[in-house]
């Protein structure tokens, strides 16, 4: 493969920058914060990290130097008396929107340990602490992405003018708005690095590495990846994926047939956002080896996004091909308001969860071990 | 500042490549694993993480356009029955380095949860999970760190050949050596990057966001980045840090003295390894501000060794100027053999701390709350 030089796609404006210090109060708790008292412990039996899925790349000029790289990194969380579920957390942007609500209260980690779900935070290749690849890569600064962060995580329509119906954030705090802003790391959004992060956790399930029992839960592009990867699982251990819960997926895979794609329209083979079509075998490996598939959106997303709508489209393939998906609009079908982009970060996010736990008690996934 | 090209300044060979896939099974537990149970339950108030000393960066061009960068990335995790000291863990090139052993087992960081100690994981500004930075940079691949990994971390002087005195590593299995040499990610070992990052840690501590009683555990390129965040923190917060464990630490800091510069030499202000010379009054703050400092070298290490010979040096500034340093050579100095350049994860970590426990009791810091 060329080396590639990616980042940004659509962010390509960068410039001289100017400084100024911020130097606010982040929102989190400290070690001796009697506040946090009032939540139950986490009791855990082990906790750790390993890599997976990577290559040894071997020099052609001289076999005696290697590298190995291109692995994902996942971060381990083992409950002292765990359920049979295992949760993997796969993020888009950042792991710390697993870690924390938007105010520093438990995020999801947090909340599913508590209840005794064993949890995998998941850095795909190239990402984050995974970041030791196989090709090179440049990384360029922009300018711009504050606010376009904050129109993307749907806190408003532009920056700073919050949704005045609500929105599930602490929106006087300014200090949680920095944290919110600076979670963020490189994601490469570029399809040949989708395709990469989909086959190495294509892999992981397939050697067991995340237990025999997982869910999914996807942020944004984590979404496409995910289905993407359950495309990629062998057939024989498909069933290990139990379900997929993809709040506000950007980026679909469908079965690759003509009517499919005259319905979808054509494809970016580039950017990172798919739509993307998979052989119709694969495809029926994904939809009937799950239980369960949901692509949930947040508040004050229109009927009319492009991305709403090809949940839906995607939805009914999906229960076509033997699978059981829904879309879930929180508002509507939940009665849930002022969800953002990332609905496991807001303040109600324990409510968002309790739905979870609903298609769990429903499936028959909750039990301990 | 200009834009910066960085990275791996050591190794400047990189050509194309041939891949090969690894398969084995990483040595990491399972959630389900009763073989785990042997150990005491960890128990937690609370876990979670936060963006620490970001700047917002303005477009000159247009003001309305931001970007909030070179933060560091700080995970926590506090024990429900906390130790009033809170441990830093600051990796030089992993944090997956204090999450586990060698083989698996339980690195610092668990270690240090069951005995009640807060622990904080560090990512500083532009590493790993902080890598949304302000500058451009390019990251390469190169051949041969594979095996330079395995000569600079001390398993023996050539590339798979072991000690044969002992090494606390599981030297017969394959895949944890896959793990140690895939657990990197790209480090940035240029003086500007280690400022920057010594800058962040030193407003970390001042904001108070790590707690009131600190110590600094290091390893190799960190320990050079802790001694000068000890400078940088104001006179007034630097009693907060208590303490620095240096594992290894490649780069010492000394006072700017005709003497000093005439018995170190001269230095190179672009590599990150120091030494570097700081104001005498910024030397003294650090070193009478910290209880104790110590120099651990693992075993295998020549006392003619460049670094090593820098610490007893650098100890002898320390306590020149009013500061209680000491070197400690595991294996003649507290008979612990076989230990690696991170001795933290070798197999017999748990002695290793033993020793730190040891330290902390000596300085009546391993009190609870």
């Amino acid at each position: 493969m060329a080396s590639t030089t990616i980042l940004f796609l659509f962010f390509c404006f960068f410039f001289l920058s100017l400084t100024t210090s911020t130097t606010a109060t982040p929102p989190h708790p400290s070690p001796h914060n009697s506040n946090n008292n009032k939540q139950k412990p986490i009791t855990l039996l082990s906790s750790g990290g390993f890599q997976i899925g990577g290559q040894k790349t071997i020099n052609p000029l001289n076999s005696s130097e290697t590298l190995t790289c291109d692995h994902a990194y996942v971060e381990y969380f083992f409950p002292a008396r765990p359920r049979k579920l295992s949760f993997l957390l796969w993020h888009s942007s950042s792991t710390q929107l697993w870690q924390n609500r938007w105010d520093g209260g438990p995020g999801y980690k947090d909340l599913l340990l508590r209840r005794g779900y064993p949890v995998y935070l998941w850095d795909g290749p190239r990402v984050g602490r995974a970041n030791w690849g196989c090709e090179s890569y440049l990384y360029e600064p922009h300018f711009g992405i504050d606010e376009l962060n904050f129109v993307n995580w749907n806190f408003g329509e532009k920056f700073k003018i919050w949704y005045d119906d609500g929105v599930q954030f602490p929106v006087d705090d300014e200090e949680a708005w920095i944290q919110a802003t600076s979670a963020r790391y490189a994601e490469f959004d570029v399809f040949e690095n989708v395709k990469l992060q989909s086959e190495v956790m294509a892999k992981a399930v397939d050697q067991g590495k995340l237990g025999e029992e997982i869910v999914w839960v996807t942020s944004s592009a984590g979404g496409f990846r995910a289905q993407l990867a359950g495309t990629l699982v062998s057939k024989d251990k498909i069933k290990r994926v139990k379900g997929l819960i993809a709040y506000e997926s950007f980026g679909y895979v469908f079965p690759d047939l003509k009517e499919v794609r005259e319905e979808i329209g054509e494809i970016d083979e580039v950017e990172g956002f798919g739509p993307s079509f998979v052989l119709v075998e694969r495809f029926k490996k994904f939809t009937e080896g799950l239980k369960f598939i949901q692509f949930v959106w947040g508040d004050h997303r229109s009927e009319d996004h492009e991305m709403v709508q090809m949940s839906k489209k995607c939805a009914e393939w999906i229960n076509r091909f033997g699978g059981k998906a829904e879309v879930v609009m929180l508002r509507e079908d939940a009665g849930l308001k002022g969800n953002t982009h990332l609905p496991f970060a807001d303040l109600n996010n324990e409510e968002v969860l309790g739905l979870v736990e609903g298609v769990l008690r429903r499936e028959g996934l909750d039990g301990f071990v």
